[in-house]
């Protein structure tokens, strides 16, 4: 297995096959540098990026993200990520999975204040897929608000210690994913998820702005989805208690797709999947095998 | 210059000289895995600790609060600190300076859910000395409110790019330092830094568990050395224009110790350093010097 970096670190390494945009360089012998502040100080950003038949059919949502990001963090512009697929499809040996890209701000001097001009560092690795979501997730409610952030609210970054920590103490109460909330109460996203409900036949989402929610690529495939279905989509500032009202709700990620969501412990549970979360989920599969050869 | 880890990472390396409790190995050739949790998900903790004289006089301080953090995020307990300095000091051919440890929760599968047993990566360099503050420092006031969390505020974590993105664009501002308060008005901490204020003689600072502040080491010297020269400490929640009504302000930080406030841009100026800061300021430096050969 190769792993696609920008640029080599390591002293001793001789294997690395140079590719457009970078570098293959072995799995065991990929090396960080311990100074990358990506490590340090959680200065980076990453995509989970859906492989299907070798394609990735949602690249192109990735991809903006990623750049929107770097620009919002003063990263210089994101590698050219068709070409780091292509090089790890064409080296990995899978054509099935996942490809994580992590881009950090590189090395820079100690303390939290960024160097003036950062270095970046990328690395991408191809992985197996995950598992289909076999039953209906549980979901928790977080005891600890989040706060819209102007910046980090729209990126996917790396300084993700809050949805660790929320998941692991979920853990104990059996439950797939954990729901966050403003300080006011209105429904937000999951660790890795965005929540949609339906509601007399419109689906309902928080609001990216507003509610500070990351705009993820599940999410905005299943609103352009939507839009072209005909099925009207309200994205607004909705409290924990309306989405609890709802006839069915899913949860979406960039490379699970629509996941169908059975309980809000000590909420609401749902018959899931309800029937449009069923069509999404129908839609989502198709959309990743279109992507591939006929 | 040699980096100390607690394993060797890195295919090739021949270099690294054995030392409890790790490795000590040529910068040059320091490695860190490009899937480790810290560098994809801010998954570690740090500490930065001031050398001088070849000894680090508030190691018991950092070595508590790194232990607290590993045991709230399900570390393993941390390497022993001391271990850690002497052999970095006797290997780095610097006496002042400042030593910065990472450790993370080293590798796991893919994704925020953190493995059953982490697999712990650990890393420390010395630096350079911090430049000493010349002149007191302006802060500017962060427009994004912070919740105190009850993990992540206790603990010194590497998911800092809050932090960062606030110092970035005080940048502009030309400021030193940027405060956080809560959403509902209440004075925090800096980036690095904890804040204290003098008022009828007595030191005011932000209550670590009320407002999520950070226990800083600086903060704790204060607090100790405060209590042995008779002065009072009130720690509590205090509005921003409280501590604009006081007759001093400093900062704290591990590293820099107490440092003159001199200007909360917006809110208030002050002539600085104040009687009770220069005498903060002084003792600190007795305290560093103290700590090395007589």
């Amino acid at each position: 297995m190769y792993v696609w970096m920008n640029r080599v670190v390591g002293a001793r390494l001789v294997d690395a096959i140079p590719c457009d945009p970078g570098w293959l360089v072995p799995a065991e012998e990929a090396a960080a540098s311990p100074f990358d502040r990506g490590l340090l100080l959680g200065d980076g950003l990453f995509e989970t990026i859906l492989v299907r038949h070798g394609l990735a059919p949602l690249l192109p949502f990735h991809e903006e993200r990623l750049a929107e990001g770097c620009r919002l963090l003063g990263y210089p512009p994101p590698p050219a990520l068709g070409g780091v697929l292509e090089a790890l499809i064409s080296h990995g040996g899978l054509r099935e999975g996942v490809i994580r890209v992590t881009c950090t701000r590189g090395e820079g001097p100690r303390g939290y204040r960024p160097p003036e001009v950062p270095d970046p560092f990328c690395v991408a690795a191809l992985l197996p897929p995950s598992s289909a979501p076999e039953a209906p997730w549980r979901a928790v409610v977080s005891d600890v608000p989040t706060v819209p952030h102007p910046i980090l609210s729209r990126i996917k970054h790396t300084s993700a210690l809050a949805r660790i920590v929320a998941l692991r103490e979920a853990e104990g109460r059996d439950a797939d994913e954990v729901l966050f909330c403003t300080p006011a109460g209105a429904v937000v996203e999951g660790t890795a998820t965005n929540i949609f409900w339906v509601t007399e036949g419109a689906l309902h989402t928080p609001a990216v702005e507003a509610t500070g929610c990351l705009p993820g690529v599940g999410r905005r495939w299943v609103i352009e989805w939507a839009e072209n279905a005909g099925v009207r989509v309200h994205q607004g500032v909705f409290p924990l208690a309306v989405a609890g009202e709802a006839d069915e709700a899913f949860l979406t990620n960039a490379v699970r797709g629509p996941i169908p969501l059975g309980e809000v412990v000590g909420h609401r549970r749902w018959e899931a999947p309800g029937p449009l979360t069923a069509r999404l989920m129908a839609a989502w599969r198709d959309m990743a095998d279109r992507s591939g050869p006929p």
